[in-house]
């Protein structure tokens, strides 16, 4: 069976590298004659592979000392909690609702305290990025929560809002895809399952001067001081989804890194973008100034036609085409491990459909 | 390079049958085209892996349909705060201290209601379970913990506490090594990485009547009432996680299921405890009645030859036989992967040791 190109929005497509590595040392790692499945997350074969994954997305990223990074369970939606339960002391934030996640982290923040949503693109369907001029955050807030890419949506912020209290910002759909300024955010923190790795992990950057600062009432697993007293080993973590992750960080080290990636990047979705804007059958959904790199999302306008057309693409192996059951259409989530070929087969065949239904 | 006899507590060694199928799988999985660590967790190809798991279990454990089974994130420990988050509608729970774990969960559930730990052996150094004669449990607790298995001091429970409130326990180091009745207990649960599979995973099997209690400040990933209705995905959990431990599922019933295991289980722990109460070099540490089938504890004595026995022993390819660090000496750790052989080999090796060294 040969490999598909995958555009599932994720768990989504790892780079090929990455996972014959991962086979070939699936039953000996080394010459430890073991799985690092297998591995006490207390040896030294498996803190030496945890030391390396920090160290490497350290370098990729350009993350100074002043920020501590942690390799966390639960995904991004655990920390829709922890973000509270852990940076709350006046019981006050902001947040901007750009998509559904951001909603839900919203949501969950005010079971916490008190948020305010001080911008919103909700009424707008989210097909854009909230205006973030004049932004009425309370001096006392404790944060400013931002969902940089919207998966769902396909819209991505261009510019990131003015603002005097902790950037928090939830990057799982575009960490590792453009270069990003650490220095300009108290929080970033990202799923592992679309540019990072297998599904089951979070990556976690917080400003060192951010912790020590958890409610009472936060469970001791999601009390980020606490993993970060214990690096990231308060218990056993999801070891073979770091060892995965830090497959993939020396794969993007070995194509150039950040900087790198992010002009493949740019022309894949330029090459997408570019077709979508002159077809006389598919039209793309997000505001043209809002749209993201990584989730491109397009309709044809009738029902029947998007079902056929990702049925009629799976079977030339572009599979996962299928957007949100919330939002309907389609989307092509075309992370760092999309290879450029991927997207290019993708618009071929959407030409070739568009020939024979538009 | 060969593969060692891996006798860490956790994670620990796999199955190879497990592993092999992994491996072979890892690029690509049946006519998927892809990756299990690539497949969307709401995909019918991944949720036919999950089905599968859940009804594996199922039928392993012969878990009725009274109860749900979850597969959930942050191990056993981060249940230590769901527990009394999901269950302390009276804001009162009993707890039986038996080894370090136990007590921990004892002191996470401190920090959500009162808790009475109704019984301890940690005067005693948790050599032994604490007396279940006696207890008392206010009518009104909202259950009552145990800990059936400590990893850490090599004890066993050898019959359960008799209770009228729902039993609750960490099953993490036994789950699936012996026949347990399910209908004894409310809540069974267990960090994946001793029986069940790798780490960043965590079994519940939650009695339905036990649902729709949560605290209103239970971070919603931890809400199981939450997870019950969404079939273990309100988010992305952890699909490799779950496809490995439906391997190992199979595994288990391919070699004639829990009862049979357990046969397996006992003659291991017999013949090591067997050459333990001979030996005149090795001493076994917990009291007899309450070994351990899965952890097998033993000092020499003497730290130097403690030191010097796990290092030539993982010069033979038994390797991690050092005692966890809040106790030093050995600790043997045989779960179900363990074969037969391994033991024997560390026996025979043992003796050769005492030879050289009584």
């Amino acid at each position: 069976m040969e490999r598909v190109y995958n555009f599932s929005p994720g768990p989504s497509q790892l780079a090929l590298p990455v996972l014959e590595k991962a086979q070939k040392e699936l039953l000996c790692y080394g010459d430890t004659g073991m799985s690092v499945m297998e591995m006490s997350h207390r040896s030294k074969m498996y803190t030496d592979i945890y030391d390396k994954a920090v160290a490497d997305l350290r370098e990729l990223m350009n993350i100074s000392d002043e920020y501590d990074v942690l390799f966390l369970q639960g995904g991004a939606t655990q920390q829709f909690s922890a973000i509270p339960l852990n940076m709350m002391v006046n019981k006050k934030a902001a947040y901007i609702d750009s998509g559904n996640f951001a909603h839900l982290a919203a949501e969950e923040g005010k079971r916490y305290g008190e948020v305010k949503v001080v911008a919103s693109s909700r009424d707008g369907n989210y097909t854009h990025i909230p205006d973030l001029g004049a932004l009425e955050i309370d001096a006392d807030a404790d944060y400013l929560h931002i969902t940089q890419n919207n998966t769902i949506y396909g819209t991505r912020y261009v510019e990131l809002p003015e603002t005097n209290v902790p950037l928090v910002c939830d990057a799982s759909s575009m960490i590792l895809s453009e270069v990003m300024d650490v220095n300009k955010y108290g929080v970033i923190y990202a799923g592992a399952q679309k540019n990072i790795g297998p599904s089951g992990l979070c990556v976690l950057i917080v400003k060192r001067d951010l912790l020590g600062r958890a409610m009472d009432i936060c469970p001791k697993l999601l009390n980020w001081t606490v993993q970060s007293e214990k690096g990231s080993m308060y218990n056993t973590p999801n070891t073979w989804g770091i060892y995965v992750a830090g497959l993939t960080f020396q794969w993007l080290k070995s194509v150039g890194g950040v900087a790198e990636i992010e002009k493949v990047n740019k022309e894949k979705a330029a090459m997408l973008y570019a077709f979508l804007d002159e077809s006389k059958l598919f039209k793309p959904t997000a505001e043209k100034k809002y749209r993201s790199r990584m989730n491109v999302t397009f309709v044809t306008g009738d029902a029947d036609k998007d079902a056929a057309f990702v049925k009629a693409a799976a079977a030339e192996g572009l599979v996962n085409l299928k957007g949100h059951r919330t939002v309907g259409g389609m989307r092509a989530s075309i992370y760092n491990a999309m290879p450029i070929e991927g997207v290019e087969k993708l618009v071929a065949f959407m030409k070739e459909f568009e020939a024979k239904n538009a």
